[in-house]
């Protein structure tokens, strides 16, 4: 099979990513601290820069750095969902070829310090290894501009260890794998919400309640498979928080194999597994409400 | 604003990712070796999985990992594309829920050892850090289904110190870059490139022709910016191999900045580097044939 | 130059490295996780393995594998310093040609989530980045044998805001930085710390002890260097920990560079910062007692 | 057991590390690249900087950084080991202070392009996993003063599909290892090898002769064990380089397990492997000349 037609850019986009932001507020002696990754994202008319290299009507990722770091000022970063609102907005309204801006960032968490059971003021440990994320979309001019904010957490290790079993599933040929009544479920949980809105989200309180919600349903709901799991945490989200219009999840099983010890005369009820690399189950889903609004732009990479 | 409509399933896959497999050839004295990383993702009926947790319809992860393994011996590596399509085939055909199997494989390369100048029979070393690459999706039954093979390589980096500029961009408020009239280019170069057809290609010569395409573009084409290096090259590929439909880059712009060793009483003409970490400028490019058939799902993760 | 002397074995071990078991207490339905990473070392009369490979004195590595998974269940890992030290004596009393032991265990904390407020019973999260530490060595038969125990913590990620300067440095031809009276101070933190025996330790409490007492050292020492305030943490651990024989700490200096946002009209007062990835200072330093008893192998990797 | 002693400063050092300088020849059109990673270490007389916080005799590890720079003009790195050694006396020499300094460097390979057969002159695609490796180190004034030079390579994977049994051994109650008359053997091999000289060696040819000499080794020697494996790659090397007084090998064997396709009704003759990643045999063996000078503090870290 020949193809002869004429040769054509299609998508195209660009940006700096990762640009390592930290933001202190000296408000008072008690100093706060955002810590931040920032990438962005800019679709619009560069068709030139690519097929003829003229690179006039673009905006060097070099300055999406320099304005990336003055927003941290300018705006700041209490919330990072206003904050890449506010550079979103100004690529879109401030560079003439920008249709659409899209500005992704994930927050490192720190806990502060107590000495002698005080909070200290200006020291903080990293605490992790879960991450919260922000991707952030704006497109369009004046009246007809329209945003979408994605919240999400990644990284968010979980395992329980009873409460999931594994059984009655489809069997072939090549299908060795014993049913189990009682296993550890453990995951390394990456989950996106898309809020139906933009305006008069506390958005602070939504990540730490949606989290929440995610852990809780995690911990109680048993568990037929982590399918089954996954769909009792977005559903919950939802519930719980009616300004959502959808929540992705990704997980990987992390697979804790029962180690086999009665060969050395030990009983093992469930105590000594080893914790598998690869590979691993991996388990998507989607949950929405038949009644969200059109994402638009909002997941497009 | 707040969302009362039923909360449903919408999008969901699972598989086992990552696989590590490898295979050898030893028909001869002389051994062959083809060293792999595959995931499978599966979609169709298993709503019930994740609503109500019923598993009558899931075909476990354990299995397909198992299925991955023995099609290794089935059909062999020799080359990925033809395991990967076979692989998908076996589960669209032969499990009833599945509508659709997706593949992915990531191919390490080995370069058979010398020994006093004579290639030995079954030694060889890691070569990289570049990674061929291979998705493949098998949809629908009989005669209705359909195939795509979208091949590529990954983190294949690439540098010039020379025969780079960056000039003559936008500039606003926020910009206080330079323009350059000589500088490094460098990359680490993700391509993607779909084929027109499943059939009658030889997949390893196309691998190897179209790699080598895309590294004497990057060579030989004089960069205005790293946009039209990249758009050079899709169109190159599409040029020399009329099979392919489109293809796919994403580059990072590893930058490499000029020391000022001036402060030493040093002259640096481009000698003396420093090879930055992050942030990086990040540039995603498609370039099609205008008569490309439709993509399908060959591109949905 | 050249030698032409014999050819000789010199120093060498061998062992199981990163076996990774998890093991989950279930006394009560209120369970309890302790999650390892485990490496065996032994030392011994396994010269002919070497040079004329002769295995008949070489326990496998796959045999110490098994047995790291099987104390797990013999001794447990409540203490892992406990278990370190049962699995070394194990190897050195049991396999003969085995003079010494030397097992590394890595450990991962777990947070138990809290459901409405109500401590769950056997879910958690991942919590991090550090990680536990300790370092079992076992050396001899009989009434002669030895055992040495170092604790530690390792990614300890600690950063302060203010309290920190670097002034009145040597300044040489190559010297460019400026002094500064105040600057942010951030530290991955890797801190071994050797007992001066290991008997009536209660290890669970020293490692808590030990690992805020470094914090807070961090936290309210002023710094003048972070040579100086390594220095001073492990000065304090000595001091308050009388059983530690000496504490080991090395640091990398992770730079914040203040972000020049003047060029943009922007006043930076400390607030806006570029976290970079590479070069980083890199501090060593060793707080000892001066009656420290002789280290013997323990710090011999 | 409490200690009472007092508290003392013992082993120090510091440093910057990785600075990650890019140099290129521009001598003629054809231009050459050396790509490393340079880490600085500095031991000397700087107890105040820890004790009391006095940096007077300090030299900053940005100036160390600014130095490494500038050593990349002024000696160049072709090749690593006399830039190491330049930059290593320029500290020792020009910084009272300083009574050793070590210079770590890694050296990332780069392939220069062929374009229709021909080698381009400017473009390099960057080859690995291997990274050459050098550790120099400079102690001591004027005729006293003394150097030590460490090469190596690291992460070179190496892999045989026969020649290698792993048979005859100790067995205990945990053993459950089957013999193996034929299996797979690979490994990521990090070789370091002391020269018992630092003058008169041509360096980019030693290594290039070394790192041939250990792979050829590993083919041809069949393997009774990986212990013996190194063994002979260490002797081998010493044999053919008379200039050098020792080799350290560190070896995980990369355990690949013949997958059990018997199951699925397939003859798996040594075909199909799973490439295992956690747990790794680990092995470490020091081949050296009986006759080979003091090494001094080439080996401290």
């Amino acid at each position: 099979m020949e193809l002869t037609g004429p040769i054509v850019l299609s998508d195209n986009r660009y940006g700096k990513a990762e640009n390592r932001i930290v933001r202190v507020y000296r408000d008072s002696a008690r100093h706060e601290i955002r810590d931040v990754n920032v990438s962005t994202v800019l679709r619009g008319d560069f068709a030139a820069a690519y097929t003829v290299g003229d690179q006039s009507e673009v905006l060097p990722t070099d300055t999406q750095k320099q304005t990336a770091y003055a927003y941290a000022k300018i705006t700041g970063l209490q919330p990072i969902e206003e904050y890449a609102l506010a550079l979103a907005r100004h690529f879109v309204d401030r560079t003439e070829p920008v249709d659409s801006a899209r500005i992704e960032v994930e927050e490192y968490a720190w806990q502060r310090v107590s000495v002698d059971g005080v909070p200290h003021e200006h020291t903080w440990t990293r605490r992790g290894p879960d991450v919260r994320t922000a991707t952030v979309t704006v497109a369009g001019e004046g009246a007809a501009q329209r945003a979408w904010v994605i919240g999400g957490v990644a990284d968010l290790v979980l395992l329980k260890s009873t409460g999931s079993e594994f059984a009655d599933f489809l069997v072939d040929e090549f299908t060795v794998l014993e049913p189990t009544s009682d296993r550890m479920l453990a995951t390394s949980l990456v989950a996106q919400w898309r809020f139906a809105t933009v305006d008069g989200i506390d958005w602070d309180a939504a990540y730490t309640g949606i989290r929440q919600c995610l852990i809780e349903v995690f911990a109680t709901q048993y568990s037929k498979a982590l399918q089954q799991t996954l769909f009792e945490m977005g559903k919950a989200a939802l519930e719980s928080f009616p300004y959502l219009a959808e929540v992705r999840l990704a997980a990987p099983n992390k697979h804790h194999f029962d180690y086999d010890l009665g060969r050395f005369g030990l009983v093992n009820r469930g105590e000594v597994y080893h914790a598998d690399d690869r590979p691993y189950g991996l388990i998507h889903a989607t949950v929405a409400r038949a009644d969200a609004p059109d994402p638009g732009p909002a997941w497009t990479a």
